[in-house]
Order: C-alpha cells, then sequence, then structure tokens
C-alpha cells in the first residue's frame, strides 16, 4: 500500500524540475507546487508546503539540482540553508550535495535520488520491524492509537510511526488506527488522518481529550509515535502531547513504542533533562484556525514538544531493529556506530 | 470578586425584561441580548446564547414571567420546556414556577429571583467550602487546573469548579489558574478564561494534550472540575477529558477534586457503568474552528462525556461540604436527604 507521492522529480537532470504535495493545502485540496528555481524550492520550505525534517533535506537536495542547472551550485546551497535553520536534516543533505565531484546535474540528481532512496528504504525497514508489533495487539483491541505527523508526508517514504501502518496494510493484518487531532497545529487532522484514509487504512480521528477515554473504553491496542530526539537512555522528545498518551497508556497498561530512524538518537546526552522545550507564542491557540477561540489577549502557555522518560516506553523501534527494554545498555548497543 | 453579570432581570415585574450575556459572541464580544418574549428566551436557550443546566433554569424561571405579563403562563411553560429537552434543571425550574399562586407576575418574578438567589448562594457556598483546598496547594505549585466551563457563566453565581478561584481571589490567596481549551467545544477558551480573566483572576490558557506536561513542570498543585452526574458510590460524568486529567495527576500525585451542587448526585444508580456516554457527530471535529481541519469524509469517535472513577478522586466539594474519601458511605452521608 503507497502512500501519496509528496516529493517527485520531474523530467531529466537538465532541465527537469521539482514536484512538491502542497502540504499547506491539505486536508481540503490535493495541489501540487513545481518548483523550476531554487527559490521556488526555498520558499516551498519556508512556507512549510513541505515539513517533516527527511522531507525537507531531501527537498533541499533535488534543489541543490535545479541550482546546477543554472550554474550557481554554490550559491543555492547557501540559500537553501536558510530556508529551515532547525533542520539537521537540511544541512545534512545540503553538505553532502556539496561534496558531489564534479557538480553536475546529472551527478547532483544521482546524489538526491540516492538521499530520497534510503530514507525510502528506512522508512521500509521501520516499518517491517514495526508490523510485529502490530501482530501482538490483543483481538479484541486492535486500534492503534498514533500522535502528530510522522507520516509519510514528513519522509521520503512510508513515514516512522506510520510506517507499520502501511505495511500492515500491504499483508493484509486486521488493525485500524486512531489519529490524535494534535493541538495546536492538528497535524493529526490535517495530515495523519488525511495521508491514512488517502492510503486506504482505516482511521478514525478523536480529539486530544479523549484519548483516555477511548482507551478505557477497551479500543487501543497500542500506541506508536515518533521522536525528534531520543538521549542516551531512550528519553524521547517528540511533539506535545505525546508524554500524555505515555502515562494515559501506562495507566491503562497498553504498550507505547516509538519509531525512529538511529539518526534521531544522540548519544551525546544522557538523559532528556538535556534537551530544552520550545515555548510556542499564544497566536496558535488563540487564533487557531481561521478564527478567534479565546480573548484577544489571554496568556497561553505552550510547549512545542515534551520529553517521555524511557520507562514508559516499552520499545524503540529504529531501521536497525527493536530495542526493548529501554535501557541505555540496550540503546547503545542498537545505534552506537 | 464578581465574575461579570449574566442573567439580569432589567425593571419591574409587568413590564421588565430578561437580559442574557449572549454566550455565543464570547469571547470576541461581550454583547448582551434582552429578551421581551417568551419566543426571545426560548430561542436564547435553543442557540445556547445561554448555557449551563443552572442558568437555562434561572432564564427559563424569568421567562414565565414574561409569559404572564401576556396572560399566556400555561402555553409559556409548555414552550419553554422544549427549548433544551435534556437540562433536567429546566424542568425542574419550570415545575417550581407551575406551582406558584396566584401566578401574577409579581409573584412569579419573587420565585424567579429566588431561584436565582438560591443558584447564587450554593456556588458561594460550594467556593467558600473549596478554598481551603487552595490553601493546600504547595508552596512551590500554586497552579490549579480546570477543564471545560463549570463557571459562573454555567450558574447564577460564581459557578462550580470556578468557586473556589473567585472567592480565593476575594481572599487575596496566591495562586493562578491553568485552563484547557477543551476541545471540541471549547468552552475552556471560549467561556472559562473569558470569564476568569475579566474578573481579574491570573489564569493562563493551555491546549488539552499540554496538561502532562504541565504537570510535569510542577506548575500545577490541584485539579478541580465540575460534573454532570454523580454515582452512589462517587463516579463522576463531566465533559470529555476530564477522566484523562483525573488519569495524569494521578500519576503525577497531585489531588484531583470535582466540586458540583447536591443535586448533581443520583443515588439511584450504584456506579458509573449505569452513565451512558453520548456520541456526538464529526462537525464539531471537523469544522471546529470556523475552517475545515480534516478531511471532509473522515470517521471520527467523540464521545461527549466520560465518567472518573471514585478511585481518582481525592474530594468531592457540595454547598454541604466536602466528601473526602469518596466512597459510597461518605457519599451518602453528605448527600442522602
Amino acid at each position: 500500500m503507497q502512500p501519496l507521492a509528496n516529493i517527485i522529480w520531474v523530467g531529466d537532470a537538465a532541465t527537469g524540475f521539482l514536484r512538491l504535495l502542497d502540504q499547506t493545502r491539505l486536508p481540503t485540496e490535493e495541489a501540487y507546487l513545481d518548483c523550476k528555481t531554487v527559490q521556488d524550492v526555498w520558499d516551498a520550505i519556508k512556507r512549510l508546503s513541505v515539513r517533516g525534517a527527511p522531507a525537507i533535506g531531501i527537498a533541499a537536495a533535488y534543489g541543490c539540482v535545479i541550482g546546477a542547472q543554472n550554474e550557481e551550485l554554490d550559491h543555492a546551497i547557501e540559500h537553501l540553508a536558510t530556508s529551515r535553520p532547525t533542520a539537521v536534516n537540511l544541512f545534512w543533505a545540503l553538505d553532502r550535495m556539496k561534496r558531489v565531484v564534479p557538480p553536475t546535474p546529472d551527478a547532483l540528481l544521482k546524489v538526491a535520488q540516492a538521499i530520497h532512496e534510503e530514507d525510502r528504504a528506512m522508512c521500509r525497514k521501520i516499518g517491517e520491524h514495526a508490523s510485529v508489533l502490530i501482530d501482538r495487539l490483543p483481538i479484541q483491541s486492535r486500534g492503534v492509537l498514533t500522535h502528530c505527523n510522522a507520516g509519510a508526508l514528513a519522509t521520503g517514504g512510508i513515514g516512522t510511526a506510520t510506517a507499520p501502518m502501511y505495511v500492515a496494510r500491504e499483508q493484509g493484518k486486521q488493525f485500524h488506527v486512531f489519529a490524535d487531532e494534535t493541538r495546536p497545529l492538528l497535524q493529526g487532522s490535517r495530515l495523519t488522518a488525511f495521508e491514512l484514509a488517502a492510503a486506504g487504512v482505516d482511521v478514525t480521528l478523536i480529539c486530544d481529550d479523549m484519548a483516555a477515554q477511548v482507551m478505557r473504553e477497551g479500543r487501543i491496542g497500542m500506541v506508536i509515535t515518533g521522536a525528534d530526539r531520543i538521549a542516551a537512555n531512550g528519553d524521547a522528545a517528540n511533539k506535545i502531547g505525546t508524554y500524555n498518551l505515555a502515562v494515559l497508556a501506562k495507566h491503562h497498561g497498553i504498550p507505547f513504542y516509538i519509531a525512529a530512524p538511529s539518526s534521531t538518537f544522540d548519544l551525546s546526552i544522557p538523559d532528556g533533562s538535556h534537551i530544552p522545550i520550545e515555548v510556542r507564542g499564544p497566536e496558535e491557540i488563540i487564533h487557531g484556525f481561521g478564527r478567534q477561540t479565546a480573548p484577544a489577549d489571554i496568556k497561553t502557555y505552550s510547549p512545542a514538544f515534551d520529553v517521555t522518560p524511557q520507562e514508559l516506553i516499552t520499545a524503540i523501534v529504529t531501521e536497525r531493529g527493536i530495542i526493548q527494554p529501554v535501557e541505555t545498555e540496550t540503546v547503545a548497543a542498537m545505534v552506537r556506530d
């Protein structure tokens, strides 16, 4: 079962261009954006038409091919690096493109396609390892709950947290997905519900404050989310609301899994207390979606991420295999190079 | 500290009318709606300009006075009863108005004002009993988290869950409030944040999925919510998301309180398993913010209420006193007549 294509190179290296599924138009429109200049790619990253760390890296790599079509590769790389200064994958991809010799459109396209293909393969491996978790679902609770979008839309493949859903769907396994809407930015409603439904996965959307009741009713057999950064002991930072689900899962005796590539681990920090939490402004809460829903000058507190401690994580699924139990030693054994 | 007036009788019994704070215009506008006919009152209840069980009962009682001004009281009572057929307080108030002899505007206004005043006194008593809970807040965690709106806007007084906040504010106690936005209908953003800020209470709005992180950061010293119906053993049905907070509070060692009048208890049901949970349609989740935020035909699951089991409730505060621990025996001792 393939998700909707989100990053497509159209044509040959010398004259081709980058076609992106415009995520700012989802879920109401499936519109594609054709990027024919480096500035087009820069704009697409800046305005979140393409988002998700791996997807941004892939789009930027293709952007370099467009740069080389006009013999301005160095300038293109320099410019693209300013599109999303916090995206580690962006710099990693641009660095790799910078080292291509000779920097012809043909050679650059091959590397961009390799970056894309490696990400696709990584997602697929996570999905294959994690699909055994679907087998472990109790007969009466075949629901898989996820939060935010660690999906195909964020990657070059079938996503990370969503990977077992696509693989299990291909294999004809019985399960269904519950997606949290994920306030304040609603990535669950706008992106996860959209991409899973588009791929024929049975998905039901709930509000974030309904998860506990849905668990209590016995509808959930496992929870799985992505991660932005994982410390050496397995503490995992992810979108705000993830820790909430981990606590609820523990209370209800439901396994809580993280799916993330090994590149997400940062072994230089011993635990999650070393991960700074970004706090965002009031706009997203007060003017959530086209209408003011709170007093204009109300105080808000909006942490963008939270850290789920290792003791609440049943297992972490990487492209190399499953880490279980989650401890400093088992993490090191799996991801140390 | 008085909240904004929400239900006001203007003028004398023979020619006066009902003035309601129009809750459908909040939080962007503080507009009042003058109801000069029974149909005006019916419309105000129907379109949720006035909401909250006690507030609806009070508004309907004043509606009867308007009915009697035109010598059509029986018709008025019959008509008002159809405005919100699930509101128990509505029938209770209309029943009481029906028994007024002689049914003159003067006599009816006195009873309507008595219903209003009794509710105001009940809220005040809950606030006085519950304000000792504010005293028990740890020095370093003076945050009080609430969900939905069990506030002044829902009652004839200072609300139920909000009552200790108004009383503690008057007494100059140090505390601040965190209000969950409360998806899908956003009563926390639209109503609780509005009414507390308007009354000078220090309030911070958060999204529902942030509560766990805010607790983990040590910002919350207690959780308090209202209840719609409480079983004989103390199991409490309330707005969806309440049970979520009760589980999180337990995990973080934070007391979880319910504030509700003794009329909320239904001793005819032994526990919460006898409380049916209304499931609502997809519209509120998909088109929640004035703009479509999920695929138009996505499946949703939207329980409107949840039931928090007695073992997660530290205490229940009623106008008669505090029930703690929450058990069938202690409940009976407090609310049995």
